[in-house]
């Protein structure tokens, strides 16, 4: 990822970000800490950037997106810092540092969380210089597939119900919990631009295939791989007995899955015009990645 | 409360509440239900009856706010189901019934949470009959009050920072915590009617009083209330070791405080034109309230 184009890009994310999570002043900044701390300890920032990106592809040209991609990283990251308190994956470490609560505290970790979600929705409503409609449009896309139908929905069938042995409803799964806010990033960036219909749709298939073959690679990370490179103890799926594509189906097998889902992202692109040579870039970085 | 016209405009809310929670026939159904558990736990609906009743008296004529109700009595209880977890007040009861995470399970209830915190954000993007321009600036009022400058950040002085024996600061966090919610119901109302800043700030005022009162009152209530009206155990804020203003004050002078506050908020209606004997029953119903 680290050319210096996509260097600069998520620089200006970062910065963007922190000025939203900068210190008030007030007796509750302590829970503000806690959210920037989660937000600034690193991350690849791929939702904002490929936002960005489908935003420039589609013909936008200016810093309009920034709002959403700011709010889309939030998103992401309440999603992780919930995921990692004791009563869903119990995870210590997030990047090579403590988890939030393990950082601040349960209630506070849950705090920064609720607070980053509900601000993620001030900052997208806050993008004053496209048209309303689209504004509107984008923040119930955001929120559709962060929600029970999305996000949410994909987190309960992964931590609260019984781990499945079908290849099929486990599929279902990693789009629910990885691809839906995936699939957000290329589809907001597409509608805030003024895409139509079909290029939506391409856009929306990509940001599926894309989070399918990203939640492989990460399954396959969590079995082979390094804890000085992935910043988390390997091993934590087994450790919440759950069944993962790499316990089904084997490592060889999920790496052959992820390519062939990398495949099918990069010819949903082929319906779009234009520059890709950014986005096809970090496709094929993200399934050889190994962090 | 219990009038015809309130009784049916309460029963019309939750119509719609149960509509959008309505099971999916999806493997994370089990989430919506314990989040529908929450929601149709009894409750007053305050905060969508003030928004309606502001945006009529602000000469909105139809059936357009009722998602912005929703999606506010939604976000009211997200609060409550993640307030009541283990590791915020750890109550186990909630209107005479188990809260969420007794019944479903912690990490069912903090989803349960998240999704209703989220799918919120969707159903007022979804306000297509009114002008788009006023629906993002309410979705950004929303998102202001609920997230860290408002309630989040009023939950973080009440259950991460030492207890306070200041009013004023114990009052701010009143502000923070139950006022910044019915403020964006108000303000809400009459900026969803188009109503000028004169009369939002009226509005503004209004719910600022009456949160205030309002907390004094369930202050009042946690120490002198009944169980089996209540629905939950009394003394909670003493299990939890908090500095209310009944503690502060004694229970004489949070009555006569909660009483001027409740004047305070009948005079801001003064400056409103029209019909507010629904708006000034409510008000005074509230005040006198055992439940």
């Amino acid at each position: 990822m680290e050319n210096e184009y996509l260097t600069n890009l998520k620089e200006k994310i970062e910065n963007r970000l922190y000025m939203l999570l900068s210190p008030r002043g007030r007796l509750y900044d302590k829970v503000v800490e806690a959210a920037n701390y989660s937000v600034s300890n690193g991350g690849k920032r791929i939702r904002p950037i490929l936002l960005l990106e489908f935003y420039k592809l589609c013909g936008g040209d200016d810093d309009c997106a920034y709002n959403f991609a700011c709010a889309l990283e939030m998103i992401h990251t309440y999603s992780l810092i919930h995921d990692d308190l004791p009563s869903m994956d119990n995870d210590d470490y997030r990047r090579g540092k403590p988890s939030c609560h393990k950082q601040y505290g349960e209630g506070m970790a849950l705090l920064a969380g609720d607070g980053l979600l509900t601000e993620a929705f001030s900052v997208a409503a806050k993008t004053l210089s496209l048209p309303y409609e689209r504004v509107c449009k984008c923040i119930e896309i955001l929120a559709n597939n962060a929600g029970f139908d999305g996000m949410v929905g994909g987190q309960v069938i992964d931590t609260e119900c019984e781990p499945t042995d079908n290849v099929d409803v486990l599929l279902n799964m990693y789009d629910l919990k990885t691809s839906h806010l995936i699939r957000s990033a290329s589809t907001i960036g597409a509608t805030l631009a003024g895409a139509d219909d079909e290029i939506i749709a391409a856009a929306d298939k990509y940001g599926y295939n894309l989070g399918i073959a990203f939640q492989l690679i990460d399954d396959i990370l969590d079995t082979t791989g390094d804890f000085s490179k992935l910043g988390k103890p390997i091993g934590s799926d087994e450790k919440n007995d759950k069944n993962t594509a790499v316990k089904l189906l084997g490592v060889e097998k999920c790496r052959e899955l992820a390519k062939e889902y990398t495949e099918n992202a990069l010819s949903a692109l082929d319906s779009i015009e234009g520059d890709k040579t950014v986005l096809i870039e970090i496709t094929n970085k993200l399934l050889a990645r190994d962090y």
